[in-house]
């Protein structure tokens, strides 16, 4: 049998206003779950502030460990978005007007509105490719093996799937919920010998407080549902053992 | 004028439920909203899997590198609870019974239900100072300047109240918001000048969506009130000029 080649990714946020409480990080789950569904596991998430020095050593080091990495946030038109340059520092490469970014906010804006603001927008490191944006206009790019989103939750959604082809996965991360009504201790020790009896599968266990009733949700993820279908035996067999209600699976 | 210590820390989110996308981290914003408060800047936030030596790792490098650490999830009782064995193991110290936890959670369990389950959440490495836990009795607890607290949003925010003697901060970290009917592009130069010359004070820029129309919050961040308002007279005087509508501040 060939092994399946584990496929890695790291992310990257990039915004003061996350480290400040002041926003809530959306980014992570929607690159995760896109991820997951083309054979890519995200291995790590870090949050950084705008510190060109902190962005290029952080890049350099995510780009050596993964096969991917994707940052957010730092590509609009204010002083504070800085993703671009450190990035163009990160792999030693010029940076400078990216020609078909230009054309495509030149035709995107009205006459007269594509200002100064927004020509730094366009500002790329050398030879990016772009990551075309279907909401407003101003496109993300990637160098290598990274990728540069913008922050807003909307807009960066909407620019995953123009990446589907930039990114070679290997089998979807497939995942299986069993949801109980029990309390994490209760089944601990089941769960273990399931997990010592099925090293490679990663299951996870996760209570949950739901309509004024505690419950657990086990989670088991792997590449291969046969591995997930054995576990998920196993666990109902504990289960059906302990006389404990299965609220969803 | 004696200059004031800048004091730092790290938030470290243990869980591979974060990095597979199931689970939205809400805690980096409680922390990080509370440390602002008593005057500690979080420096850098790092997500990571339920692996021991990635948590030791992680521990190690964080706790060189912060005056403090918080560590969320992976201290309930199920096998993939891994963080008070890896703090152990990061400080070099044994791993073993708390007995004062032990105490705690005897009493607070009805007699027979202090399980071997839950009294896997007794064991902490040697010589931890708890925290206690108003919510659902299991502590967290603290080594040196490593402060470790459970996932659950709920439960952690409850925590850290009983935590604020053991850490000690600056000055608090004031903020202030200006929202404006207007589009980054539009003030980008101008609040470029005033970050030029307000080197020292933390100015974002924050595009939002609301109710159907577009504005821009600018976030100015320091800890002297008067280089707050020093920025805030600044950025209103070219708002004036350019007729911007405050929206809010």
């Amino acid at each position: 049998m060939t092994k399946i080649k584990k496929v890695n990714a790291a992310i990257l946020i990039i915004g003061n206003e996350i480290l400040s409480g002041r926003t809530q990080d959306a980014n992570t789950g929607t690159i995760a779950l896109w991820l997951n569904s083309i054979g890519v596991k995200v291995q790590e998430v870090r949050v950084i502030p705008d510190i060109k020095k902190t962005i290029i050593d952080t890049v350099n080091l995510l780009k050596e460990n993964n096969d991917y990495v994707f940052t957010t946030g730092g590509i609009g038109p204010t002083h504070d978005d800085i993703t671009a340059l450190s990035v163009a520092e990160a792999f030693g490469v010029k940076y400078e007007i990216h020609k078909e970014a230009f054309k495509i906010l030149e035709l995107y804006y009205k006459p007269g509105e594509f200002n100064e603001g927004r020509q730094k927008m366009v500002w790329m490191p050398q030879n990016a490719k772009l990551i075309l944006n279907p909401t407003s206009g101003a496109p993300g790019f990637s160098v290598d093996n990274v990728f540069c989103l913008p922050g807003v939750p909307s807009i960066l959604k909407s620019m995953l799937g123009g990446l589907k082809n930039e990114i070679v996965g290997g089998k979807p991360i497939l995942s299986k919920t069993i949801s109980l009504r029990t309390v994490e201790s209760e089944i601990a020790k089941s769960l273990t010998n399931v997990q010592d009896n099925n090293k490679d599968v990663e299951i996870g266990s996760y209570p949950f407080f739901q309509a004024g009733k505690l419950g657990v949700s086990i989670v088991i993820r792997s590449e291969e549902q046969s591995k997930i279908d054995a576990c998920v035996s196993q666990i109902l067999n504990f289960i059906n053992d302990k006389k404990i209600e299965v609220v969803d699976r």
